[in-house]
Protein backbone atom coordinates (compact mmCIF):
# COMPACT_ATOMS: atom_id res chain seq x y z
CA UNK A 1 0.00 0.00 0.00
CA UNK A 2 0.79 3.47 -0.68
CA UNK A 3 2.17 5.34 2.04
CA UNK A 4 -0.72 7.99 1.88
CA UNK A 5 -4.37 7.17 1.09
CA UNK A 6 -5.01 7.90 -2.97
CA UNK A 7 -8.69 6.93 -3.07
CA UNK A 8 -8.74 4.72 -5.29
CA UNK A 9 -7.92 0.85 -6.23
CA UNK A 10 -4.03 0.49 -6.30
CA UNK A 11 -4.09 -2.82 -8.14
CA UNK A 12 -5.44 -0.70 -11.23
CA UNK A 13 -3.28 2.71 -10.86
CA UNK A 14 0.13 1.18 -9.89
CA UNK A 15 3.24 3.98 -10.08
CA UNK A 16 2.72 7.16 -10.77
CA UNK A 17 -0.70 6.70 -12.24
CA UNK A 18 -2.68 6.79 -9.10
CA UNK A 19 -1.04 9.03 -7.68
CA UNK A 20 -1.60 11.69 -11.01
CA UNK A 21 -5.30 10.73 -10.48
CA UNK A 22 -5.05 11.53 -6.62
CA UNK A 23 -3.88 15.29 -7.55
CA UNK A 24 -4.62 16.92 -11.14
CA UNK A 25 -3.81 19.95 -10.20
CA UNK A 26 0.21 18.30 -10.77
CA UNK A 27 -0.54 15.95 -13.01
CA UNK A 28 -1.49 18.43 -15.70
CA UNK A 29 1.93 20.00 -15.97
CA UNK A 30 3.65 16.53 -14.97
CA UNK A 31 2.67 14.80 -18.04
CA UNK A 32 3.24 17.88 -20.14
CA UNK A 33 6.89 18.06 -19.21
CA UNK A 34 7.05 14.14 -20.21
CA UNK A 35 5.18 14.67 -23.32
CA UNK A 36 7.37 17.72 -24.37
CA UNK A 37 10.82 15.72 -23.13
CA UNK A 38 10.02 12.03 -24.56
CA UNK A 39 6.96 12.17 -27.47
CA UNK A 40 7.00 15.53 -29.02
CA UNK A 41 8.63 16.49 -32.35
CA UNK A 42 12.03 16.61 -31.67
CA UNK A 43 14.98 18.11 -34.44
CA UNK A 44 17.70 15.52 -33.79
CA UNK A 45 16.41 12.95 -30.74
CA UNK A 46 13.64 10.19 -31.40
CA UNK A 47 11.49 9.07 -28.31
CA UNK A 48 13.22 5.80 -28.63
CA UNK A 49 16.71 7.67 -27.74
CA UNK A 50 15.14 9.93 -24.86
CA UNK A 51 12.98 7.22 -23.11
CA UNK A 52 16.58 5.53 -23.19
CA UNK A 53 17.83 8.58 -21.29
CA UNK A 54 14.82 8.17 -18.97
CA UNK A 55 14.74 4.04 -18.84
CA UNK A 56 18.79 4.68 -17.99
CA UNK A 57 18.38 7.32 -15.38
CA UNK A 58 15.26 4.86 -13.54
CA UNK A 59 17.73 1.90 -13.64
CA UNK A 60 20.51 4.54 -11.43
CA UNK A 61 17.92 5.43 -9.00
CA UNK A 62 16.44 1.96 -8.80
CA UNK A 63 13.29 2.62 -9.60
CA UNK A 64 11.87 -0.24 -10.48
CA UNK A 65 8.46 0.96 -11.64
CA UNK A 66 10.10 3.66 -13.54
CA UNK A 67 13.10 1.81 -15.05
CA UNK A 68 10.84 -1.01 -16.22
CA UNK A 69 8.65 1.05 -17.87
CA UNK A 70 10.63 3.18 -19.62
CA UNK A 71 13.11 0.47 -20.42
CA UNK A 72 9.51 -1.29 -22.39
CA UNK A 73 8.63 2.91 -23.55
CA UNK A 74 12.36 2.73 -25.16
CA UNK A 75 12.12 -0.99 -26.38
CA UNK A 76 9.16 -0.15 -28.37
CA UNK A 77 10.65 3.07 -30.29
CA UNK A 78 14.04 1.77 -30.97
CA UNK A 79 15.07 -0.73 -33.55
CA UNK A 80 17.37 -2.55 -31.20
CA UNK A 81 14.46 -3.21 -28.87
CA UNK A 82 14.80 -4.31 -25.00
CA UNK A 83 18.20 -6.18 -26.06
CA UNK A 84 19.89 -2.90 -26.89
CA UNK A 85 18.08 -1.19 -23.61
CA UNK A 86 19.66 -3.93 -21.42
CA UNK A 87 22.83 -3.68 -22.83
CA UNK A 88 22.93 0.16 -21.76
CA UNK A 89 21.64 -0.53 -18.56
CA UNK A 90 23.90 -2.97 -17.87
CA UNK A 91 27.50 -1.44 -19.38
CA UNK A 92 27.06 2.06 -21.04
CA UNK A 93 30.98 1.42 -22.27
CA UNK A 94 30.82 -1.42 -23.90
CA UNK A 95 26.41 -0.97 -25.52
CA UNK A 96 25.95 -0.64 -28.90
CA UNK A 97 25.01 3.15 -29.43
CA UNK A 98 26.61 6.22 -31.30
CA UNK A 99 29.10 7.87 -29.73
CA UNK A 100 27.11 11.02 -29.10
CA UNK A 101 23.99 8.59 -27.62
CA UNK A 102 26.65 7.39 -25.48
CA UNK A 103 27.84 11.26 -24.48
CA UNK A 104 24.42 12.28 -23.68
CA UNK A 105 23.75 8.87 -21.34
CA UNK A 106 26.89 9.39 -19.75
CA UNK A 107 26.11 13.05 -18.77
CA UNK A 108 22.49 11.94 -17.54
CA UNK A 109 24.36 9.53 -15.67
CA UNK A 110 26.73 12.49 -13.91
CA UNK A 111 23.39 14.39 -13.28
CA UNK A 112 21.76 11.48 -11.27
CA UNK A 113 24.46 12.01 -8.95
CA UNK A 114 24.39 15.87 -8.78
CA UNK A 115 23.89 18.78 -11.27
CA UNK A 116 27.88 19.56 -10.00
CA UNK A 117 28.76 16.26 -11.29
CA UNK A 118 28.16 17.48 -14.64
CA UNK A 119 31.90 18.63 -16.09
CA UNK A 120 32.74 20.92 -18.95
CA UNK A 121 35.06 17.77 -20.41
CA UNK A 122 31.85 15.57 -20.39
CA UNK A 123 30.18 18.10 -22.31
CA UNK A 124 32.58 18.60 -24.60
CA UNK A 125 33.08 15.21 -24.91
CA UNK A 126 29.44 14.87 -26.35
CA UNK A 127 30.18 17.98 -28.30
CA UNK A 128 32.77 16.45 -29.94
CA UNK A 129 30.82 13.31 -31.04
CA UNK A 130 27.87 15.70 -32.77
CA UNK A 131 26.06 16.10 -30.02
CA UNK A 132 23.97 20.22 -30.08
CA UNK A 133 23.48 22.57 -27.29
CA UNK A 134 19.92 21.67 -27.65
CA UNK A 135 20.69 17.39 -27.13
CA UNK A 136 22.79 17.83 -24.02
CA UNK A 137 19.76 20.70 -23.08
CA UNK A 138 17.15 17.96 -23.20
CA UNK A 139 20.11 15.13 -21.72
CA UNK A 140 20.25 17.12 -18.93
CA UNK A 141 16.41 17.74 -18.44
CA UNK A 142 15.09 13.95 -19.00
CA UNK A 143 17.53 12.85 -16.73
CA UNK A 144 16.87 15.85 -14.03
CA UNK A 145 12.97 15.24 -14.24
CA UNK A 146 13.74 11.23 -13.80
CA UNK A 147 15.36 12.48 -10.61
CA UNK A 148 11.84 13.63 -9.83
CA UNK A 149 9.68 10.96 -10.83
CA UNK A 150 11.92 8.10 -9.39
CA UNK A 151 11.44 10.19 -6.23
CA UNK A 152 7.72 10.99 -6.57
CA UNK A 153 6.77 7.40 -7.25
CA UNK A 154 9.09 5.93 -4.51
CA UNK A 155 8.99 8.67 -1.97
CA UNK A 156 4.90 7.48 -1.30
CA UNK A 157 5.22 4.15 -1.62
CA UNK A 158 3.25 3.34 -4.62
CA UNK A 159 2.81 -0.26 -5.71
CA UNK A 160 3.97 -2.25 -9.01
CA UNK A 161 1.48 -3.97 -11.62
CA UNK A 162 0.16 -6.66 -10.63
CA UNK A 163 0.96 -8.72 -14.23
CA UNK A 164 3.92 -7.32 -16.08
CA UNK A 165 2.04 -7.34 -19.14
CA UNK A 166 0.69 -3.62 -18.26
CA UNK A 167 4.37 -2.37 -19.15
CA UNK A 168 4.01 -3.41 -22.68
CA UNK A 169 0.20 -2.00 -22.49
CA UNK A 170 1.82 1.38 -21.30
CA UNK A 171 3.84 1.36 -24.26
CA UNK A 172 1.63 0.56 -26.54
CA UNK A 173 -0.24 3.73 -25.30
CA UNK A 174 3.18 6.34 -24.90
CA UNK A 175 4.38 5.29 -28.14
CA UNK A 176 1.34 6.42 -30.10
CA UNK A 177 -0.42 8.45 -28.08
CA UNK A 178 2.13 9.95 -25.75
CA UNK A 179 1.81 11.38 -22.23
CA UNK A 180 -1.05 14.49 -22.42
CA UNK A 181 -4.15 13.30 -21.25
CA UNK A 182 -7.65 14.12 -23.17
CA UNK A 183 -9.88 12.96 -20.60
CA UNK B 1 29.40 31.12 -18.79
CA UNK B 2 26.78 27.98 -18.65
CA UNK B 3 27.75 24.36 -20.75
CA UNK B 4 25.54 25.48 -23.63
CA UNK B 5 25.18 28.30 -25.75
CA UNK B 6 21.57 29.98 -24.26
CA UNK B 7 21.86 33.04 -26.99
CA UNK B 8 21.40 35.38 -24.75
CA UNK B 9 23.23 38.08 -22.36
CA UNK B 10 23.66 35.41 -19.12
CA UNK B 11 24.09 38.18 -16.73
CA UNK B 12 20.91 39.42 -17.40
CA UNK B 13 19.18 35.63 -17.29
CA UNK B 14 21.21 34.21 -14.26
CA UNK B 15 20.23 30.48 -13.10
CA UNK B 16 17.05 28.66 -14.43
CA UNK B 17 15.93 31.75 -15.61
CA UNK B 18 18.10 31.76 -18.99
CA UNK B 19 17.39 27.78 -19.74
CA UNK B 20 13.26 28.93 -19.52
CA UNK B 21 14.19 31.30 -22.26
CA UNK B 22 16.25 29.24 -24.13
CA UNK B 23 13.41 26.38 -24.11
CA UNK B 24 9.89 27.37 -24.07
CA UNK B 25 8.60 24.19 -24.73
CA UNK B 26 10.07 22.63 -21.74
CA UNK B 27 9.65 26.29 -19.51
CA UNK B 28 5.58 26.38 -19.75
CA UNK B 29 5.00 22.65 -17.79
CA UNK B 30 8.02 23.40 -15.43
CA UNK B 31 6.25 27.05 -14.54
CA UNK B 32 3.25 25.28 -14.28
CA UNK B 33 4.42 22.94 -11.77
CA UNK B 34 6.22 25.26 -9.34
CA UNK B 35 2.92 27.61 -9.63
CA UNK B 36 0.80 24.32 -8.51
CA UNK B 37 3.72 23.21 -5.95
CA UNK B 38 4.41 26.86 -4.34
CA UNK B 39 1.74 29.42 -5.37
CA UNK B 40 -1.26 28.27 -6.21
CA UNK B 41 -4.10 28.37 -3.36
CA UNK B 42 -3.79 25.32 -0.88
CA UNK B 43 -6.12 24.10 1.72
CA UNK B 44 -3.64 24.40 4.70
CA UNK B 45 -0.09 24.79 3.39
CA UNK B 46 1.24 28.62 2.85
CA UNK B 47 3.33 30.05 0.05
CA UNK B 48 5.97 30.51 2.32
CA UNK B 49 5.68 26.91 4.26
CA UNK B 50 5.57 25.06 0.58
CA UNK B 51 8.85 27.47 -0.50
CA UNK B 52 10.85 26.66 2.80
CA UNK B 53 10.44 23.26 1.89
CA UNK B 54 11.89 24.00 -1.93
CA UNK B 55 14.87 26.18 0.32
CA UNK B 56 15.52 23.33 2.11
CA UNK B 57 16.14 20.55 -0.45
CA UNK B 58 17.92 23.28 -2.22
CA UNK B 59 20.24 23.55 0.29
CA UNK B 60 20.72 19.91 1.11
CA UNK B 61 21.72 19.48 -2.58
CA UNK B 62 24.03 22.43 -2.69
CA UNK B 63 22.55 24.57 -5.46
CA UNK B 64 23.47 27.51 -4.68
CA UNK B 65 20.97 29.87 -7.25
CA UNK B 66 18.13 28.06 -6.15
CA UNK B 67 18.80 27.82 -2.14
CA UNK B 68 19.03 31.28 -2.56
CA UNK B 69 16.49 31.88 -4.64
CA UNK B 70 13.62 29.88 -2.62
CA UNK B 71 14.95 31.17 1.11
CA UNK B 72 14.59 34.61 0.24
CA UNK B 73 10.94 33.43 -1.39
CA UNK B 74 10.38 31.70 1.85
CA UNK B 75 11.25 34.48 3.85
CA UNK B 76 9.25 36.83 2.32
CA UNK B 77 6.13 35.18 2.64
CA UNK B 78 6.78 33.33 6.39
CA UNK B 79 6.25 35.33 10.00
CA UNK B 80 9.84 34.34 10.78
CA UNK B 81 11.38 35.95 7.80
CA UNK B 82 14.95 35.08 7.26
CA UNK B 83 15.65 33.87 10.46
CA UNK B 84 13.84 31.43 10.60
CA UNK B 85 14.51 30.36 7.25
CA UNK B 86 18.30 30.32 8.62
CA UNK B 87 17.27 28.57 11.25
CA UNK B 88 15.64 25.48 9.15
CA UNK B 89 18.69 24.85 6.73
CA UNK B 90 21.09 24.88 9.79
CA UNK B 91 19.30 22.84 12.26
CA UNK B 92 15.72 21.08 11.54
CA UNK B 93 15.82 19.58 14.92
CA UNK B 94 16.23 22.84 17.03
CA UNK B 95 14.00 24.98 15.02
CA UNK B 96 11.13 26.85 15.75
CA UNK B 97 8.42 25.35 13.42
CA UNK B 98 5.56 23.57 14.26
CA UNK B 99 5.91 19.75 14.92
CA UNK B 100 3.87 19.12 11.46
CA UNK B 101 6.05 21.18 9.23
CA UNK B 102 8.81 19.93 10.96
CA UNK B 103 7.80 16.33 9.95
CA UNK B 104 7.11 17.54 5.96
CA UNK B 105 10.56 18.70 6.01
CA UNK B 106 11.86 15.74 7.28
CA UNK B 107 9.94 13.53 4.71
CA UNK B 108 11.68 16.04 2.33
CA UNK B 109 15.25 15.33 3.56
CA UNK B 110 14.32 12.03 2.77
CA UNK B 111 12.90 12.36 -0.76
CA UNK B 112 16.35 14.15 -1.41
CA UNK B 113 18.31 10.79 -0.75
CA UNK B 114 16.20 8.95 -2.26
CA UNK B 115 12.50 7.58 -2.37
CA UNK B 116 13.20 4.38 -0.87
CA UNK B 117 14.53 6.60 2.02
CA UNK B 118 10.94 7.37 3.17
CA UNK B 119 10.04 5.03 5.46
CA UNK B 120 6.52 4.20 7.03
CA UNK B 121 7.94 5.33 9.92
CA UNK B 122 8.67 8.88 9.01
CA UNK B 123 4.91 9.27 7.76
CA UNK B 124 3.18 8.19 10.41
CA UNK B 125 5.08 10.60 12.88
CA UNK B 126 4.27 13.01 10.36
CA UNK B 127 0.50 12.07 10.37
CA UNK B 128 0.73 11.78 13.94
CA UNK B 129 1.67 15.64 14.22
CA UNK B 130 -1.31 16.22 12.01
CA UNK B 131 -0.36 15.84 8.54
CA UNK B 132 -2.65 14.96 5.83
CA UNK B 133 -2.40 12.90 2.99
CA UNK B 134 -2.43 16.19 0.40
CA UNK B 135 0.43 17.52 2.65
CA UNK B 136 2.68 14.41 2.31
CA UNK B 137 1.99 14.56 -1.27
CA UNK B 138 2.90 17.77 -1.52
CA UNK B 139 5.98 17.57 0.34
CA UNK B 140 7.03 14.71 -1.41
CA UNK B 141 6.15 16.18 -4.81
CA UNK B 142 8.03 19.54 -3.75
CA UNK B 143 11.15 17.57 -2.33
CA UNK B 144 11.38 15.46 -5.73
CA UNK B 145 11.10 19.00 -8.17
CA UNK B 146 13.36 20.72 -6.18
CA UNK B 147 15.80 17.30 -6.59
CA UNK B 148 15.26 17.96 -10.92
CA UNK B 149 15.41 21.86 -10.90
CA UNK B 150 18.57 21.58 -8.84
CA UNK B 151 20.13 19.15 -11.14
CA UNK B 152 18.90 21.45 -14.08
CA UNK B 153 20.37 24.44 -12.66
CA UNK B 154 23.69 22.73 -11.88
CA UNK B 155 24.10 20.46 -14.27
CA UNK B 156 23.80 23.13 -17.29
CA UNK B 157 26.25 25.48 -15.22
CA UNK B 158 24.17 28.15 -15.01
CA UNK B 159 25.80 31.42 -13.95
CA UNK B 160 24.54 32.93 -10.39
CA UNK B 161 23.64 36.93 -10.38
CA UNK B 162 26.26 39.27 -9.87
CA UNK B 163 24.49 41.51 -7.92
CA UNK B 164 22.59 39.62 -5.15
CA UNK B 165 19.74 41.73 -4.93
CA UNK B 166 18.26 39.98 -7.74
CA UNK B 167 16.59 37.25 -5.32
CA UNK B 168 14.71 40.01 -3.30
CA UNK B 169 13.38 41.38 -6.24
CA UNK B 170 12.50 38.11 -7.89
CA UNK B 171 10.90 37.04 -4.28
CA UNK B 172 8.54 40.60 -4.59
CA UNK B 173 7.87 38.81 -8.17
CA UNK B 174 7.45 35.37 -6.84
CA UNK B 175 4.95 36.37 -4.00
CA UNK B 176 2.79 38.91 -6.00
CA UNK B 177 2.88 37.03 -9.91
CA UNK B 178 3.85 33.59 -8.90
CA UNK B 179 5.53 31.47 -11.39
CA UNK B 180 3.14 31.15 -14.08
CA UNK B 181 4.71 33.98 -16.91
CA UNK B 182 1.99 36.00 -19.12
CA UNK B 183 3.74 36.93 -21.81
Amino acid sequence: MAHINLGLDEENFPGITGLLTFRQETAAPLNALAEALLHAPHPTLSPGERELIAAYVSGLNECVFCATSHSAFAAAQLDGGMTLVSQVRADLDSAPVSPKLRGLLRIAGAVQESGRKVTASLVEAARADGATDLEIHDAVLIAAAFCMFNRYVDGLGTRLPVDPIAYEEAAGRVKTIGYVRTG
